[in-house]
């Protein structure tokens, strides 16, 4: 069932290691059939050596197992959440790579320094609030995750396409997109521009954000219909 | 003699290098059968691309070794001291690992920013106290680096499994579980967080450790009766 | 038509991702015919690894593609700038390489602090200015790009092969040189020298650049009639 | 002519961009026959991936070249004065590997925070002056260079084997020991011990040396009469 599904979702997770944003099993991809509502997603703690294709667990968005004999990644409820909020993303990567986590430990976006930061996202990575102890200790913490995850985007009335990754506070990076392996190219990304803008702070520990005309004109070259780059638009 | 012993030794002193923890000959791992008091360890400064399951020494609580005609490693007297000192672990693994070693030299225990961490420790990664000059000099300094591990446990009334890494002050990690291949998955965690806690450091000096309450949902989410992260539990 | 050249564009193309200097899609180089007038450049947004000789576009000195059925880099306009404005030069590359564009982002040139700088450029790594929001909206953002970068050297009277690489302000380098080969060991050497710069700085954060003796010895080692490094003079 | 020499001197060489120690053409290493007085060198500018062992140049104490087709490093007259002053060393081996080179950068020594760096150092690697105008621009920058090297080592009453790296100011590291296999080894210690030092003082920016008792035991528990570590000794 799914099987194409089930291979992207794997082909994806395949990537977190050879892309370096994944140490030990920390990290998981889903990708999501609309038209059915059911999301391929990794199973929980198996090594990345070991996994096959068939080993994603597909998951409908109550929550129910439909398929796999493994059970899936603890993480499932906050990819549930996110499918079911956001509707024009397809897949999600989870990582704890280390220069986004840096940022997400200590509570911080990632700040808009450069033009390779706004080829990709259409301003700072955004980053949640803390949990309440109720939120962490109440029986559906994954879920609640998902939950700051959604508050932070109603309240900035920020779009998940224009600010396709998040930092969870005291946790790592979630990335969506379209596709799921859209969603591992932010993770790249993300973990790129975090890298910088913290070599960028030691340099100039005040440094403003970038202005908004080139803000705006590096992101409107690649998304939207005014895009440019590439060769598909 | 105790040849899947030795194997498992083996494998996990391989796997030091290949994850990025070990240049040239530093660091060393050892796992022990607790029904007959005898543990593999790793010959004294041999390569580890000539290493073979063979050259792993064997040697008992006392210290005597059982099997094995190359010397085992200097550090042999340190893991025999942990070996007594906690009943519950079964590997040991030590290593000079470059981020985690800067936070020993410098005295300073790894502080607990983010669920990355909580997910192996219970709180903050501890390091000793500065060995004394006759500890140093008296003959006995490998045993004696184990005997400050040990006491910083029983001061700190610290569980081995909730801490199962320790940084000795001015030297570096050591890590352990109830398997070496668990140790050798403590060493890059400890590693990874060293890095990342180095970072967010940066980009907030003053930053305090995580809430009591995410530490506990981590921790527990992976290790004791209500574990439900990954297959086996 | 042009096979050699599409071939040395190429192979500079696929150098970057081998260096560590590009990440996704990040990056182009291009190599040029001087007595044609024709350069070959990289494809937009093409992967690097299904990328082939053939996929080079040529495009001429008045920006009109003359061979290839991919649309050429959205950056072309900016190397052409420089392929007009800097006659000395056969090749540009363009990289988001980490420590340079951490320089680039912060808007502050890459001092000179060593010998290793010293060997490559006769001072340190230029920065331009910001560009105007006229520059950046008026739909010609990319040739604009290069204008800041010629306005630049010739505020400062520098000599292109002196000063091979240059930071476009909240961007990121662009190195050339007389062949696109060497604008590639340029484009390494500005990301080593970048790290090196950052480091130094932490280290002493009032370093001042190195003595005129020092920088002239050491460019003049390798570059000009006097000298004496490698085996071609 | 000298056929095992000129492997040596090779292996050398190639293991140098293997450990990740130099990028491009930055650095060289040389082997002597002491009963000959002749020392094998990479020969200057060559690229790594094309060098063989026959390339090798032959040279001797008073810088003719003795053997091959090539010319020798521009740095052969720093190798032949290390050679000239310290007579126990073997091989000598010249990297600009970037962490220890920011530390020469910023005419810093690198200080000795930890047992990584006791097992090879009896102190902290030193630093040079920094050369004079004359010195440089006399005509003999490369034997000047090795001038400031003695100079160091005499004014400080460093023996060259208890001190087998040196940080050249404004400039980079050279290492040696009694085989030039072994200055690689002292190559890649350096550059570790320098990163740990630099994030060791970004965690503790006034961090003391270490305790003269823990310096003594490690160093001295791998060098001299009383060395335990590793098979041979």
């Amino acid at each position: 069932m799914l099987t194409e599904l089930k291979r992207e979702a794997y082909e994806a997770n395949l990537a977190l290691p050879r892309h370096g944003l994944i140490n030990l099993t920390f990290g998981n991809a889903s990708a999501i059939d609309r038209n059915r509502g059911i999301f391929a997603i990794k199973p929980s703690g198996v090594d990345y050596a070991a996994l096959k294709p068939d080993d994603m667990v597909l998951v409908d968005l109550d929550g129910k197992v439909v398929e796999g004999t493994l059970r899936p990644s603890s993480d499932t409820p906050t990819h549930r959440r996110l499918f079911i909020a956001f509707p024009t993303i397809g897949g999600v990567v989870h990582t704890h790579s280390s220069h986004a986590t840096a940022f997400a430990q200590a509570g911080r976006e990632i700040p808009i320094f450069g033009t390779t930061h706004a080829d990709y996202f259409f301003g700072s990575v955004p980053v949640t609030r803390k949990m309440t102890a109720a939120e962490i200790g109440g029986g559906a913490y994954e879920w609640e995750t998902g939950n700051v995850i959604v508050e932070r985007y109603a309240a900035g009335k920020l779009d998940p396409l224009d600010f396709p990754a998040v930092l969870v506070n005291r946790h790592a990076p979630f990335t969506w997109r379209p596709t799921v392996a859209g969603a591992v190219e932010v993770a790249v990304a993300t973990e790129c521009i975090a890298h910088m803008a913290l070599m960028s702070l030691q340099l100039e520990p005040k440094l403003p954000n970038i202005e908004p005309e080139l803000l705006n004109k590096h992101f409107k070259r690649k998304h939207g219909p005014g895009a440019y780059y590439g060769q598909s638009k």
